[in-house]
């Protein structure tokens, strides 16, 4: 009999093709093993609750107010809920036509897109139209709809960061683009280098593929690192030359740790650059609810927001984004209240800064100590983390360990994270899945558990690594670097 | 300079393909109207919240606290919240891993997707697999996903009734497939005959397409009618006759308005049927918590069940799923709290069953105020609304008016439509949107307008009707029928 149309042999080549490391081999075993009963620390995908990190108390009792209107008419009420969290949910109520049940326009409501636009133009100094800012399901909802857009076969390019979050590889992948490859520097503290831009195009266009646009992940991820003001200039500068869109994920841009290189959007930067290219370079950028001291990823609440995007193609985008009718209302109504956070003055206003504060100088102090800790072991070498939610130290594998690897039929990164688990708990995500350089070996892990289990978790890290290195070592030298 | 990555000709030609009328022309010139200050009763989508409808009390109070789980420690929680919200909240609150604002996993969480499991077989008689179920962002993106694993290209076919949803025709464009379109018989109903779909198989065949599966929408959207199990059951054979993976559109299983063809799922028919052709016949199933009594459309809750698809396949739906990392927490805890909903003696059981019973008697007799309203009018005829939440009634629009619209440069009905909208304000779809058969006109409007405003609805219509028939009448004949 022929195969079906769900068995595996009749499937979508694209869909076969996707790769998703940070919930692949690795998070499955630790998932079963968690089954099994042995304690894993989940540094796979940067989710803070999931490992302690506490809400936000002023958003989530606004949220939950709009959950439950009618108590807003309870004489109680005051009890629970202080006025301005009262005063906020009805804000965000009389935006909707029907409360949080109700289908929202598909970009998202008009009220909330106007407070993000006017958030932006805080932010960056240049005024922002709500019409060209759509929220979606979480980030990569957005990036996923504008990839889509772009791509129209295999022969259309997409430059994404090497090492890269694998969204972008996963999403080029399912929709039949090609990637592009640009490598980031890793001596270079992941530093981007123009001329190895153009090589990377040179050599697709080689191939006969079209780039179209750019992605750039800025903080980076999993690596880091903040791009400077000079160096998104360069990268705009490039875009304009060589007609490619930019993709700006800059959904780590309130996730900074030191002082010297603070976020500055791709949007400031081009507006500051002028004609023509303030005026020609498409640019998507792209923002979440997940991270920063948020951290709410499980609503799924992210934007976009367009620059020199035609309006035919803005409306091809709509109508696109109507097949899904709408994003989820109680995350469009968290993104409101991410970009027009409270007040001096505001009841609420002293405990929300504490909190955010604490969990964001946390994050600081947690960045320095991975970094430390992973830079006192053995044959591993690790780049600070200026910014985001990971740590992506280089991991010297020995000739043996190479060898033992291939033997057990493993990328060997994949062979020390599987054994770093087995032996730690910890989960992590090999460096393979997010590309690097041939014979350099990788793994990432998120700053996230908490502050006071992070000495015990580097210690348990070090001398896992440290008896490995042992084990394998051939007192010959080392994969390399 | 060429065009840009992002200007309209550079575009997937695929997004550009996409049709989707229920937000389509007449929904965008609704907005219009409706900022300039007109009242618009927005019928074009089923959106009960939005026209009125209450949410259920104890879901909302339940995910409020989810929400707001500090407030579970507060002595005065009770002061708000009943005993048994309280105590859901917990059950549901000890299923994440960090509460609601950490991503579960892709597939959703387990604990709900075990309730969700005991729900169906509760319903259908037969043991479900909770491994088999994925919580999705509403059915929408799980129909999306199912489709997109399954079209490989435009040689790969989907049997999609005519006149259908068109998240179908939408979707299937978006990925570069092709509709194979099957007619459901007005005179009989909207009933199926197998005849038909197998002429439609044929002829696609002899274009060289290959028919992988097969939307059944059941309760109808646009047309509201029932599947009996006798015709399911015609349907399940052809299916495997003809190697066809079946896709259940069951959004609307608690929208039944009457008692001789209660809702039986395509699963329990399916199993009932023995093997071979329950081992063999391919089926995802798919529901939500925004039809129903619920109508809690903009938390984006719902699932799909999947039924004789292999490991592998599974696999690679689960690898997809990761990208996208988690569908929303909250509409989860509402997908929980729908399937296994409270029980005789719970505190709040007696409210809800009154809410809820309150809410589909009405809309029981708005289907029938409804029905007969539309054909009491000149030139309308229509169908019992016997499930779902829309009336599709036919329009006999006279040779005069379908000039008319030929001088406006409009289709038909979607000048009927739009005129409909100028003079009344309800926003309806044409039915040109869901596919017709040629030469005949429809429309589409939900039955969700507040009962007491339905008299006054209904009139208004009639009146623009009769308007509008005496208009362009010619004494001649009609369109059709």
């Amino acid at each position: 009999m022929a195969p079906r149309a769900l068995d595996y042999e009749s499937l979508n080549e694209n869909v076969k093709k996707v790769q998703y490391a940070v919930r692949g081999e690795l998070y499955l075993r630790a998932s079963e093993l968690q089954k099994e009963g042995k304690k894993i620390i989940f540094t796979n995908v940067g989710n803070p609750h999931a490992l302690g990190q506490k809400p936000l108390t002023f958003p989530r009792q606004v949220v939950a107010l709009c959950q439950a209107p009618f108590l807003l008419d309870d004489p109680n009420v005051g009890l629970l809920y202080p006025a301005d969290a009262i005063a906020k949910a009805k804000h965000y109520l009389a935006m909707t036509t029907g409360g949080l049940g109700a289908y929202s326009d598909s970009r998202g409501m008009p009220g909330v897109r106007k407070e993000v636009a006017d958030f932006i133009e805080r932010r960056d100094g240049y005024p922002s139209d709500p019409e060209l800012i759509f929220l979606t399901d979480g980030a990569s909802k957005g990036v996923m709809q504008i990839l889509n857009t772009i791509i129209r076969g295999e022969s259309d390019g997409v430059l994404v960061p090497v090492p890269q979050y694998p969204l972008y590889s996963a999403a080029i992948s399912l929709f039949g683009g090609s990637l592009v490859p640009y490598y980031l520097e890793e001596t270079e503290n992941w530093g981007l280098d123009v001329n190895d831009l153009r090589r990377s195009v040179a050599q697709a266009r080689y191939k006969g593929i079209t780039v179209k646009a750019m992605v750039i992940i800025n903080p980076g991820n999993p690596t880091g690192q903040c791009l400077s003001e000079a160096n998104l200039r360069e990268i705009l500068r490039f875009c304009y030359q060589e007609n490619l869109a930019l993709l700006g994920d800059e959904v780590y841009q309130q996730n900074i740790y030191q002082d010297e290189r603070p976020f500055i959007s791709a949007r400031k930067v081009l507006m500051g650059m002028g004609p023509p290219i303030s005026k020609e370079v498409q640019l998507v950028s792209f923002h979440t609810v997940s991270k920063g001291y948020w951290g709410e990823c499980g609503q799924r609440g992210g934007y976009f927001e367009m620059t020199n995007i035609p309006p035919k193609t803005v409306d091809e985008i709509y109508k696109v984004a109507s097949v899904s009718l709408s994003p989820n209302v109680p995350a469009q109504i968290f993104m409101g209240l991410m970009v027009n956070p409270l007040k001096p003055g505001d009841i609420s206003y002293e405990q929300f800064i504490r909190e955010s504060k604490g969990i964001i100088e946390s994050l600081r102090r947690r960045a320095r100590m991975m970094t430390d800790g992973f830079n006192s072991c053995k044959n591993v070498i690790c780049n600070f983390t200026e910014g985001a939610m990971y740590s992506f130290p280089q991991i010297r594998l020995p000739p043996k360990a190479i060898e033992a690897a291939k033997k057990a039929g493993k990328v060997p990164d994949v062979f020390y994270c599987l054994k770093l688990l087995e032996a730690t708990g910890i989960s992590t995500v090999p460096g393979s899945g997010f590309g690097q350089k041939e014979g350099v070996f990788h793994l990432r892990t998120t700053i996230l558990p908490a502050e006071e289990e992070m000495p015990e978790i580097m210690a348990s890290f070090k001398k896992f690594n440290n008896e490995f290195m042992e084990q394998y070592d051939d007192r010959s030298g080392y994969s390399r670097l």
